[in-house]
């Protein structure tokens, strides 16, 4: 199996509503990251969150398995410490080998889900 | 005719939500990836789904026509296996001739139709 | 001012609903093309419509002027013929000068508006 | 910390709509650039609006730091002019240094929010 992918990856949009009208897991607003790892190796991921007045915070270090993908949410990262809710923030992704990446939020802080997805920035001229 | 697109593609965000408020074909929760092959030849495509925590699936084949578009749902392919619901998973289409790809969902898990769409990963360092 | 863009893009995706709840012009189903020419010439585009199991439809001939920006709704192309509603499609554009493309639907076909949109897919390597 | 991104950028969607059924700042009706700029220089960067029918506008200059992020909505920009509501526009922007880029409106026009967004073009020619 071929690899897919790139090793250096960027998402500009981020922001967590603080509240949401359901607390069923799968419908609290949130914001998920979408990992693909083709290849036959595991990845290592490490994502440094950047806010608008303060350091950025990293690295979250995260694996995906060979020929896996993980869906993470950024509500679930604690460690170095947790994703402020109704902050803008914005986050870079590492990863040792070539992995896919794409951005969603579901934001249901009405009854309506709101729902936007994207594809990450890939920085195509290293790898 | 000039052939435009890719033969390399990756979808990291998958997920059929369960359950829709209407059985309207049009309405139902799904996921589509739409392929565009305005090339002079067929388009032989092989999908292969990744998952968190088990191994690959697939491949999946699909034809596509010369000059021609399909909008194929993730919830109707069967062989080898169909998609599970609400359950994260990803996708790697590799194609015979370059085509283009996009990925939609209809979110319908509420009265209010919730859409997302963006362009596939297309790895552009071989074609 | 420098040029910026592409002259040749492709969207997959192309589906119009063929109902809405609202009439106003604003509101109504529809998918927008728009279209960015930085440049300081006029670009002559021209589109070509694919379907799922016949011809492809065109070219539909339009031009964007030089540093400005055109938002074509596909409900609005006549010539050589229209868009057919509830139907699946896919698109090609080529211009004469580098341009930027992106796309998106409103879908009204709910109180509640679903929106999607996406940067078209362009080929590089030619340009 | 490496540098990621691209100098130059382009938006070809532009929309503002002129009402919304929240006056609450985070519910209004917007749209959003959002600027990384995870290099260790300050990011000047100038943006200039595009129009369907008379003369671009701009430059409008705006810092992003080093190791920050800046989400801004157009409803903000005033200098040198407010940017227009209910009126297709487009955008192009022009960093010193790599930026990466990010495009979300929010459309709250009814109760039921809808959301869109997509990486911006990236002009990779040249970087």
């Amino acid at each position: 199996m071929a690899t897919i992918g790139h090793r250096r990856w960027a998402i500009a949009e981020g922001y967590i509503p603080g509240n949401s009208v359901s607390q069923d897991h799968a419908l609290v607003s949130h914001e998920t990251i979408c990992l693909l790892n083709a290849g036959d190796r595991d990845a290592e991921v490490a994502i440094t969150l950047y806010f608008k007045d303060r350091d950025p915070v990293g690295p979250y270090d995260v694996t995906v398995g060979a020929r896996r993908t993980l869906h993470l949410r950024f509500n679930d990262l604690t460690d170095p410490a947790p994703v402020p809710r109704d902050t803008d923030y914005a986050s870079v992704l590492f990863s040792d080998v070539p992995i896919v990446l794409q951005h969603t939020r579901l934001d249901s802080r009405q009854p309506a889900l709101a729902l936007l997805s994207t594809i990450a920035f890939a920085e195509r001229t290293e790898d």
